[in-house]
């Protein structure tokens, strides 16, 4: 095959009158496939399937003295956050376990940061003139979103290979209005990049002018390698406290891509200091989580080790997945040579680099075709792409054979939007 | 036994003289009883342990199509929002089914509210120069602490035998300053009272000045009978629905009290248009909450007929301790005439009224004996009672024999606090 760069314009056409006609013919066979979300697939539900039977009676609802099935223990049951304390590295006394979302304590602490002020805030923040959040992109939808909501001013920070853009990061938070910045460390949402070693010091490192510039260190992909063993990572709390802003980080994860999507648990681990206050902010809305399904996840799961073994398991799922989408790309794009895409080692995404100026395109060419693809621009503050070129692939939730098809689409989509951008089509 | 207002000076001090004798007797014996919160006893969690066994296999957690494990379905499972509104007489489409806690939704409408505004919000309530709650009291401590965190000012209105006195009521929504009402109409916390139809219209047909007024229907009771017979109640939704304001109201219930109060489920009943626009705001913070366990509810607990059924068995457990603290109160106190209480059919609290300038007393008295109760004026807005007459007997935790006890250091701390106010000893 032949660049798409290196082709004459009459190729150029020729190609392009055949990949339209393979585009039709896939679009008529009237397909329904969804590459969306990053939903864990029925197979790996299936797999967790004891977490159902592991509190039987009564007796098997005690952790220790205490009795999961009443009132009491907010911060969460101890052996539930001696957990958590265990697979991020970090202190019991750090942990703060909630329901089923993480994603709901971020937009609690959001929340009462507006309403209320955290810890070192001078004022709450609906009282300052304006606030502004750092936004690595490409990143999480949702984490924008919930700046969006509050009315925060999104800053869009560039990713690199080791993580965001950290001397803009430094610069930034000089301004006492950046009060905070969302990230996913480790095999990032959706570029699957783990930050660098550097990239993580210098998070620790940094001397914001705000004093309650917040990190909000979503850690959701902590322990999901599908490739590979485990690799270890850092303890933000530990190196915030060294570097002498401990209340600076608030960590975050969660069961949802280790047992149920639709039924975990979540954490968060911050400064002790941070724990006490917002277990007495918390302490406004709830009685306690659901500590029930707490110890049911800690028996189940038992320790960082064991849940790295069951990680395995869901590996075994997901690995073939993420050789589809790999198979297809470098079979049928890379030697096109028009667009990139990442080959992560964990997490749940291929982010996809079209080329310039053909991400929407190739959006509305999959779903004209039947395959629903994260909406193009998502993944950018305010859904703004400012090259209109990175696609989100979630291949966890169909099966391979889906797969193969979703694929096949795709790729056509993205040779056919690249022929329409080279021809001046559009 | 002669009541004290017909004693002489010298009857009442010779009383007094006794009944520091026994209350130093009950004091030697280092008590530690807790009468202080609805928390329900290990027993009536025992009964419901097959809660625990309902979903066993991957099978077992489909609702229809719905795998309740993955993400999705945000306003609740079908057949979890079918139930509820069997449970409380609504629609289907009028349910939103929130996590392990009714109160944490109830706090997000207040902080909604605050921050972006209802429905009906002409601005955000952190725009408007003040915002005003009606408080009906004594009422649950936890309600009125939401409403101080977001800086309400909590007006006062007195409880009657029927309800709040809808007369105040009635006038202070005049004001559009006045945005909220927050009740427990059936089994009112702590009074045990059961809204009247009269009230319970005059709510209905209320025409607020304010266009996002919203009445807090937390119906934390709604099937929670000790004694007797279930008491039908009627449906609030379809009567604002009738009245022409069907977006005013927001009922809450939650399973705290019919299966484990630390791993239950709850749910939010407003009109169509309430939950079409929380999902939305709920969106932002939530992908979905815990279906796994609202499933395991909807298959344990059937309908409103079997939940009814297993309402008896929490009965045959709470009847006892009602009976109990009634037969001390009334042997021990009644006689005296200084002091009067409520005789609940259902609910979990007791409401003690002491003479009047001795519930705090009162309370110091049974806490030195080693008794806990919920703190005197807890029941009141800013906590002030402003009688400092209101106690909130809680006898749902500590066993019979335990109860007991906790009973006599209550008794004789009544008596000992009241003929302390007769003999102006303080």
């Amino acid at each position: 095959m032949t660049p798409y760069s290196c082709m004459t314009r009459d190729e150029l056409e020729a190609a392009y009158t055949q990949v339209l006609s393979q585009y039709d013919a896939c679009k008529a066979q009237g397909l329904k496939l969804n590459m969306a979300r990053g939903k864990p697939a029925k197979k790996q539900l299936d797999l967790v399937s004891d977490l159902l039977n592991v509190l039987q009676t009564p007796e098997d609802c005690f952790d220790g003295d205490i009795d999961s099935r009443n009132y009491g223990e907010l911060a969460g049951l101890p052996s539930a956050r001696a957990y958590w304390a265990d697979v991020l590295g970090c202190k019991a006394s750090e942990i703060f376990v909630g329901g089923a979302a993480s994603l709901n304590m971020m937009c609690d602490i959001v929340s009462r940061a507006y309403t209320h002020g955290l810890l070192n805030s001078p004022r709450p923040w609906c009282k300052e003139e304006k606030i502004k959040f750092l936004c690595p992109a490409p990143g999480y939808d949702r984490h924008f979103q919930i700046g969006e909501f509050y009315g925060a001013e999104l800053i869009y920070i560039p990713m690199t290979a080791t993580g965001p853009d950290m001397d803009m990061v430094e610069e930034y938070v000089k301004d006492p209005l950046v009060k905070m910045i969302w990230v996913v460390p480790k095999y990032s949402n959706p570029d699957g990049i783990i930050f660098s070693d550097e990239t993580i010091q210098r998070f620790a490192n940094l001397k914001p002018a705000a004093p309650d510039f917040a990190i909000i260190w979503d850690n959701a992909y902590c322990i999901h390698e599908f490739k590979g063993d485990y690799v270890p990572f850092p303890d933000i709390i530990s190196m915030c406290r060294d570097a002498g802003r401990p209340d600076m980080v608030f960590e975050f994860a969660s069961t949802s891509k280790i047992t149920f999507a639709g039924g975990g648990t979540s954490c968060m681990a911050a400064s002790e200091a941070n724990i006490q206050y917002f277990t007495g902010v918390f302490g406004v809305q709830m009685i306690s989580y659901d500590k029930v399904n707490q110890l049911r996840h800690v028996k189940f799961l038992k320790d960082k080790a064991h849940t790295l073994e069951i990680m395995k398991r869901h590996a075994s799922v997901m690995a073939p997945k993420f050789e589809c989408v790999s198979r297809w790309l470098n079979q049928e794009i890379a030697p096109l040579g028009f667009a990139h895409w990442n080959d992560p080692k964990g997490g749940y995404f291929v982010s996809l680099y079209t080329m310039p100026g053909t991400a929407k395109r190739t959006w509305q060419l999959c779903k004209e075709a039947g395959v629903v693809m994260t909406n193009a621009g998502a993944t950018y503050p305010y859904r703004k792409d400012p090259n209109d070129s990175n696609l989100r692939i979630a291949p966890s939730l169909p099966p391979v054979e889906e797969l193969e098809k979703a694929m096949e689409v795709l790729c056509l989509s993205l040779k056919l939007s690249a022929l329409e951008k080279l021809l001046e089509k559009l």
